[in-house]
């Protein structure tokens, strides 16, 4: 396994700690924290992460592009986490559209139907 | 590497290829579609899928928080193929905050400067 | 009354045919459609609109901005309408924090507690 | 006029006195801060904001609807200021649409294309 590959599960495993129900600590866990007041918390960091990544596209800078798609999909995690969800899931989820019908005729017909 | 660990790589090699340079054809390939207007529409997807994450999650429904999810990964793996950019940049980004000070204080950090 | 004034009430008055139980009929109206598929598909509009309006800023195009805000506050309008609230409703609540407080230290109170 | 209409056209003329170039104090004024960091600090609020109204009309709670749509108008109305525009542009555009073609119909050309 690449260095890269296992960032989203060890991650996805270090949030699971954070719940209120495995003993995270709102005090001192910036994730306990928004995994107490779920989904609303994360929902807003969600929205605003997205409305940051736009910002930075349209500002044409790469390093920002980076680091906010970085907090666009960490937060992603902490609303797995919340669900009770992992990011796997959401991988097979993906190479399962690759692998049934190709991701370009999904995503097509999906718009063709708004 | 398991099977899930390449998904984002894989699918960001495919997505390379719908880049107008690369012979994308915008009609018939939805990506490339979105590539040829980039970055705007590339980025009303990302703020239409963020959306729609928000929604599912408050409907609570774990199926459409995996698929909305997905698509919302789907989108931010296009916008970092339009800036020229790999999910395992984003992949790096979060091992390294992970990795110098832990993502909590990364993120406690950051919210304390608004 | 001036001429702008109105806009908005008279508009909510028009959008309140368009409900379904007031006989709206999706397949000739744009917002029938909208109100039959509530809260849903307004909120896609209303999230997909407020992207819009932070690309517009960004590109720092007026006429465009106008558009997008125009397009924002209708699709809230819709909203509004398919709770049964009207945009005085919202003009109220805009001229209490005016008067009890200053908005300045109302907007203040709200991100000291985020 | 009504109490109610000249709302926004009142707030405007406040806002207007808290552009720094006419005096507003980021230090007192939560509107001069904004202003002081326009866009991008008004734009992450107007994708804060819309995120929060999609999720007070998940919850279906009227009072948060009206609340979190005064805040998206709020914010609308500093982006505005920002751009040196006013509300009686927004709203002559609105009351274009209705006049010329009907709101349906602009409406609905604008989703052919989309």
């Amino acid at each position: 396994m690449s260095h890269h590959d296992s960032v989203l599960s060890r991650l996805a495993d270090t949030l699971e700690t954070r719940r209120p129900t495995s003993g995270g600590d709102p005090a001192t866990s910036y994730t306990a924290r928004l995994l107490s007041r779920a989904p609303d918390a994360i929902l807003k960091k969600v929205g605003e992460e997205a409305t940051e990544l736009v910002m930075a596209s349209k500002d044409n800078v790469s390093d920002r592009v980076i680091a906010e798609t970085a907090d666009l999909w960490f937060h992603s995690l902490v609303l797995l986490t919340h669900h009770g969800l992992r990011p796997e899931d959401v991988l097979a989820e993906l190479a399962r559209r690759e692998g049934l019908s190709g991701l370009e005729e999904k995503a097509a017909r999906k718009t063709s139907n708004p």
